[in-house]
């Protein structure tokens, strides 16, 4: 059996030099060469986050990374908006709620993006401490305005908190440029690794939040995270062999080139919304939003999306998504990101239009290899 | 150069079964492999463990389970009482504290074990919810007496919060026998694994107290992940290389049987404090609790222990350790656990006695060599 094609938004494929890195006998955490492997991750992801900050790696997946963003900025009580762009908007409002923080929800239909100018109102109103956001929606391939909404926080004094899980590293997140407070980002999708590390950069004013925030930690406390850092350590012990993959993946992105890793994640974004439409079918997401890291597409003629999904699976051993929560079965997802490149997305859109022909929906899946070609 | 021998407690020596294991590519986590992965790791922590709960795996390193044993258990107020018997013991308190518990220590002398009828006077006195201990301090190499001391708590009502991270698979630890509430392992000690997996196990009474236990808690939330794994999941992305790699070495471990992996332990514990004693030196642990994962030295002639770690590594490649804290530069420490065969202990006895004559200390490596193999 060959492997799995990975086309779901996380994991992605792993390169091969990235698995040999990971394969690599355990270094010492508290040794030398972890540490000249620590400070090279810090300085080749604060390129990728653009960021003169510091970036903390922790060992979790993303999820205890954002918890980590929220934790250490803010107070039980304390009030925040989190917009509800889709699961993991939803979830960013859980954890702020669950650690006993005041949330308003902005709630935003599947497949919209959050509007600046709404965002805006909601926060002059409700004047929270901070504003939580996401900044790629997984579950309906939506790209949020990152600056926009962060700049209509801002106006009112609320520190941005991003989940920039899935989009860090396919798409250009300008941490500083932007004034963006906390970004989290995850091992798994643009970088190329297998999940298990989580990575955050935070602010001066995140830092200055950190030192207030009352709201409990301990494993992911970043003060601590920032100490041991500056003597090449980590606070608890890391993924030694994470790291290590997590160096050799970072060299072949800033090898590759960053502007020519997301023009790479462009063309794929174009290449597979062009293949999607010459099928005849629909995007989830308002194109004007719609994500170069995954795209979601409706399913045609009330087909369970579900039975598509098991197909492309079963004949073509590539993997795509369902829907999640209340989109299960009426969306399908393909991801396009980290080392993907464009045959990868075109076998793809071969399996899956070859397989809608199977289940009743007639459509040419030449037209829509033509189409990803001519567009990408 | 050749690969270090990690002769430290932690991380450990990782197979090349289980290297390989983990290099391969990413599994999808929500796929029916990861999910038969997930069930047979499961089954295999349960018999590590000698537990009929279910294990459940989390993606950080041990201070995460730890903390996510407290964290469920628990509500902010309530009485703990936590045994300081070294560094780790220190971190169960600090963790507790952290979140709000009431805490109550026993402060144990480096190198000595809870006393159990100490700690049944303490718990009878403070009426704590949980009593909170290590089985094996790594700090100090010593293991100690868990039966009685989680006998001790219950006693008096308190649930049993156990760090077993550095014994768990190396010491036998009978769970359900000894009726240990919440027991926490990690998987770069006895497992032979890198970094970044923590296993918790807990009990009936466990699962009531997280019922009701108001700490918060997102990524740590023990019932979400309990929830998941019903469905041949995990509630976020958990690092699906280590489980794969997790599975291969729980293989390594169960073929090897675990009474024999006990046995090969018990083994390296005596042939190391044998060879230690035949170079004149003297333990820090009570002998009555020397642990058989970790032996920690007293430097002697007020030898700085860090000059010798650096001179075994820098000039045999061997990697042992110093003290932590309080006793930094005053003991030295040799981990014999996992993939450690009594080889390896032999080759680290001979260059900590060539390093300790180097330094002025006047022993005889081959005694420590003979001792070794007439005590293993």
């Amino acid at each position: 059996m060959t492997d799995e094609l990975l086309m779901i938004p996380g994991p992605t494929n792993v390169p091969a030099a990235v698995l040999e890195a990971l394969s690599r006998p355990s270094m010492f955490h508290r040794g030398e060469q972890f540490a000249r492997c620590l400070q090279a991750c810090t300085a080749g992801l604060k390129q990728v986050f653009q960021t003169r900050n510091e970036v903390l790696i922790l060992t979790a997946s993303g999820t205890g990374g954002v918890e980590a963003a929220i934790v250490n900025c803010l107070s039980p009580g304390d009030r925040v908006v989190a917009i509800r762009s889709g699961k993991f908007g939803e979830r960013m409002a859980e954890i702020a709620d669950r650690y006993g923080a005041d949330v308003t929800t902005i709630d935003i239909e599947p497949g919209k993006a959050a509007d600046p100018d709404q965002v805006r109102e909601v926060v002059a109103d409700v004047q929270p401490r901070a504003l939580l956001f996401v900044q790629n929606e997984t579950s309906t391939g939506v790209c949020q305005d990152v600056e926009q909404i962060a700049a209509a926080g801002r106006q009112y004094g609320a520190l941005s908190i991003v989940d920039a899980v899935s989009g860090m590293g396919g798409i250009p997140v300008k941490t500083d440029a932007w004034g963006l407070d906390v970004v989290v980002a995850g091992s798994q999708k643009a970088f190329m690794l297998p999940p298990g590390l989580a990575f955050v950069a935070a602010s001066d004013a995140a830092w200055q939040a950190a030192e207030e925030a009352r709201m409990p930690r301990y494993y992911f406390d970043l003060p601590a995270a920032r100490t041991a850092l500056d003597k090449g350590q980590t606070p608890y012990t890391p993924n030694v062999n994470m790291f290590a993959a997590l160096q050799a993946a970072l060299d072949l992105m800033l090898a590759e080139g960053m502007e020519n890793v997301y023009a790479r994640h462009a063309m794929l974004g174009r290449a597979c919304r062009a293949g999607i439409a010459a099928l005849g079918l629909e995007l989830l997401a308002d194109p004007h939003y719609a994500s170069d890291v995954v795209t979601a597409v409706k399913s045609p003629q009330q087909l369970d999306s579900t039975r598509l999904v098991a197909a492309v699976r079963a004949r073509h051993n590539i993997l795509i998504s369902g829907g999640q929560g209340e989109l299960k079965g009426r969306i399908f997802r393909i991801g396009h990101l980290g080392s993907c490149q464009l045959d990868d997305l075109v076998v793809t859109l071969q399996a899956v239009a070859t397989e809608l022909n199977e289940l009743g929906y007639c459509c040419d899946p030449q037209e829509a290899t033509a189409a990803a070609y001519a567009a990408a």
